[in-house]
């Protein structure tokens, strides 16, 4: 199916996931772990002690903590780490990536000093066209569970996306394609400042009306940014856009969904992140998502209080009177103003 | 601000509903009740024994059990009986109706016999042009409740949206208009389809990520069939599509929701209408939505079988082996086939 093993990059919940999806479907996968013990106990006692340490991950998973070595020969590398990091792993790749290798970026979040898209970092620094993303709407214990589960693979060239299909595609994870690589990793990030400020209602107890019209006003928002970017109109439409951003402001799996309900129950940002296992994306996603707007020009007053209220300059409740005084454009035209 | 009342017809949650709504901005509203023992209630007790029997109503808002007494004099009349009473009441308005006055359908309906939308019965027994809907992601246990809330009002002639806006908006309900009429409509009456299908995930305890994926391509396809019908590309963008279709999806204040999670649990469709306070619009919405569907040709795999699943005729699992084969239309292609 695959020629060459599937290599994925980061130990987090993510790249363990992935690794261990491609394998369920008995494709070889190598997980490359920053931690050479939490390789070891991924080789050794097929577990990741840091991430689902109860779950036995497939015989078809091996991990290493020497990046050459899990790139070698692979025909696949899916980087998974948080972005962040992703500009120091693109840089060491430089070096062990050989021709013909095809990059996919499973990092939905954003280059804060750049403001570029993490597949933007991989082929500018890795000099290929041959990248994509991985986004759709799917928490890791879902798919780790086996549950039926929708990915979307973005690409502009095809066989970077029938690449990905084949490596990932199991009876309950069904891949879809999209050739929109720029409004699908944009939707990634940008669903991240909605998905905290659809946290922060309900940490404000907000009930149905007012979460479904914060839902419906944040698309409108990110979807104008994504579009003023090179995004095409219909594909926040997709897995990519809208059902990813029902999944993040729904699901008690979303850490970013689980930030924003604490942040909507003033608890600090500091004490916020001492009970998760990871840093949420959805910190610099929301950064960098009213960086971008602010750099293009379009008005995000939804987003850009919950930036505000993430870095305690407002109260959450104002988030409320954001949404209160919404103006509308895009679709619904405010019938009084 | 409105010249005239405003007549509401149907003494149901909704209707009830909007006659509040208008009262507590200070405009008089009058609510007609086929059952005159209700209209003594509203009119003299100040409650509706039937709905929210709790909250004392508005000083605004009168009631009677005369059609030709409710619509003598308004400037808007507001329709909210249940599809299947749509034509006798307008039947029955033909007499009473003077020219200039403006029609609003809030029934999120069809009309199954002819596959007819609520405006469309009202433009064409009533002879007028001056028609729209009400819609949007409102249950009315929070408007009633003063919950902030967006409405949507619809037509094709900006001078209804305009009274209808004036009749209705408040600090906390805020209204947009849209001048795709038959998309809005449409939204509100197909995504009842997919809220029952939600609801089946639900009761069958699907996860995150299985309940976005049926999420997005359940939109997928009503947007498909409202496409075909007429509807603007962008309309499910907005307040009436995603925000409603979001809303039924996830409140346990939708009927239609609740509907479907009782026949994910197996319950038969008349033991659950026993515990309902009034019959879901969802039931001939899901049966209509499918008649529409097949009559425009248009395939929609997953409305179908949830209407399947509501007359009995399949189990509710079968909901999700109709997605687990879910071949991708629309934004999402499929990579593999």
């Amino acid at each position: 199916v695959v020629t060459g093993h599937v290599a994925v990059l980061g130990e987090g919940s993510m790249g363990t996931t992935l690794a261990e999806a491609v394998a369920r479907g008995h494709r070889p996968s190598t997980l490359w772990c920053r931690d050479a013990a939490v390789a070891r106990a991924v080789r050794d006692r097929r577990r990741n002690p840091n991430h689902f340490p109860a779950q036995e991950l497939s015989p078809h998973l091996t991990a290493t903590g020497e990046l050459e070595e899990a790139v070698r020969g692979a025909a696949l590398v899916i980087v998974a780490v948080g972005s962040p990091r992703m500009r120091e792993t693109t840089r060491a790749l430089k070096s062990v990536l050989k021709p013909g290798q095809v990059l996919l970026s499973a990092t939905k979040g954003i280059e804060l000093s750049t403001l570029k898209r993490m597949s933007e970092v991989l082929a500018e620094d890795l000099e290929t066209s041959a990248v994509g993303t991985i986004s759709g709407p799917n928490v890791t214990p879902d798919i780790m569970a086996g549950q039926l589960t929708a990915i979307v693979i973005a690409s502009r060239e095809p066989a970077v996306i029938d690449l990905g299909a084949r490596a990932l595609e199991t009876p309950t994870l069904r891949v879809f394609g999209n050739d929109d690589l720029t409004g699908v990793e944009l939707a990634g990030v940008l669903k991240n400042a909605i998905a905290v400020a659809m946290g922060i209602a309900t940490g404000l107890d907000c009930p149905s009306n007012t979460r479904s019209f914060l839902f419906t006003r944040g698309l409108a928002e990110i979807r104008q940014l994504a579009l003023a970017l090179g995004g095409k109109p219909d594909t926040f439409y997709g897995l990519a856009g809208i059902g990813d951003l029902f999944l993040t402001s729904t699901s008690p799996d979303s850490l970013n969904y689980r930030l924003g309900i604490e942040l909507g129950r003033h608890t600090p940002l500091a004490g916020i992140l001492v009970g998760m296992p990871e840093v949420p994306e959805g910190i610099n996603s929301t950064r960098g998502c009213c960086a971008l707007a602010e750099r293009a020009g379009v008005p995000m007053p939804l987003a850009n209080c919950a930036r505000r209220i993430l870095d305690g300059e407002l109260s959450p409740s104002a988030l409320l009177d954001a949404l209160a005084s919404a103006q509308a454009f895009g679709v619904d035209r405010d019938a009084l103003h």
